[in-house]
């Protein structure tokens, strides 16, 4: 298990971090086989996090009165979202299929929990926000482990965070990360749904790195590997 | 590209997941291959980001200066740390090693953008955190990517963040969300350094799921996915 890894698995792994997708419109409603469940859950819980915290928990969601509640705050912040932007894009963005809260077979609610083997926890103190982000690693584990099996994952962001406390009986001191929503799908698109949809482009992989300091991408001394991501920016 | 996964695919993905460690001490100075490299940062670049904003940069950090400082700023703030708890734990603390950053190849620092594609980012007018959260994504999939690469990755999270952006020249609005350590080693651990070194252990993944509801666990509709991760629990 700890060896290097074949061309084959080399493929598995990245074969699942390129075609993930941010599933909204595709799912169905089969419902997922325990088995296939508990793995991706222990994927995400063997996500790396500060100090060995572990602080995530992750709420399972079937019942359809919690679902439809929560459909009910994402529609009152979709149209308060729309509000902040003027036509065209404000059509543009009612247009778009934004959640799939009640037409997947499972949601999950995954929280942050501070005071898991607090207070004082490793590597926590001089950045405190360590604690959430070693949240989002367990969501992207979650995420990826779900395209492996086949399951397809959407993140719903247009939500009350405060409704979602009340729905889900969340302490106060928790803090909900993410609300995805999980099913079997009718397939994984090509390309993300706002790529496709003229929203967005993906950025070259030249234009997010930059060498030794911040808006530098001039240094020679770092040509070889520049030559190398400008060259291979078609390789995924 | 997009279809199911075949059983040696599944397995170079979860081997990605389950032998990927938070490296410190198992460094060697070998330097990384320009394509290797930029696989790992591609992969990161593929990672989800609300309203598929890509937030993230990589500052890729070779210089021995700078690297140096970081390592002071480190040096600092692990006395302060240290001073919040009392012995034993304050002693057992600082016999820890917990970082890399001059003994690895390179250094990485990933920061968040806000103003990137903004004001109005689809899904984060209602939880501006998603922002953050994306860049965590992508630094999952830095990662996992480094370890399908057979390269090591250690996050130094005792550090000030001041000082970081001071000695990379990061403005004012920009964020360093994570500072890493990539790097060749001698190995990757069986589990992690802290539960090797007796300070924590892994939680069972029964003990950070719920049903419908924060805390409920006994829902009887749940059994079976229960008696699953009871059983499956040492799968990994």
């Amino acid at each position: 298990m700890n060896g290097e890894f074949s061309p084959e698995e080399k493929d598995g792994f990245y074969k699942a971090v390129f075609s993930r997708r941010d599933v909204r419109s595709h799912f169905t409603s089969e419902s997922i086989d325990e088995r296939v469940l508990s793995r991706i859950l222990n994927a995400a819980h063997h996500a790396p996090s500060v100090g060995f915290s572990q602080p995530w928990n992750f709420i399972l969601i079937k019942d359809k009165q919690t679902r439809k509640k929560v459909k009910d705050s994402f529609d009152k912040e979709r149209i308060r979202s729309s509000n902040l932007v003027e036509d065209p894009k404000r059509s543009k963005y009612l247009s778009l299929r934004l959640e799939g809260i009640l037409g997947s077979a499972l949601n999950v609610c995954v929280t942050y929990d501070p005071s898991k083997f607090g207070p004082f926890v490793i590597g926590r103190s001089s950045i405190p926000e360590t604690g959430i982000y070693s949240v989002c690693c367990a969501i992207q584990n979650l995420w990826l482990a779900a395209r492996a099996e086949d399951i397809g994952v959407g993140w719903v962001s247009i939500l009350s965070n405060d409704d979602l406390k009340k729905h889900l009986e969340i302490p106060e001191h928790v803090v909900p990360v993410a609300y995805l929503c999980l099913g079997h799908v009718t397939g994984f698109a090509e390309k993300p749904d706002l790529e496709t949809a003229g929203w967005l482009n993906r950025l070259a992989l030249k234009d997010v790195v930059y060498y030794e300091k911040w808006n530098n991408n001039s240094d020679p001394s770092w040509q070889q590997i520049r030559e190398m991501i400008i060259s291979n920016l078609d390789y995924a």
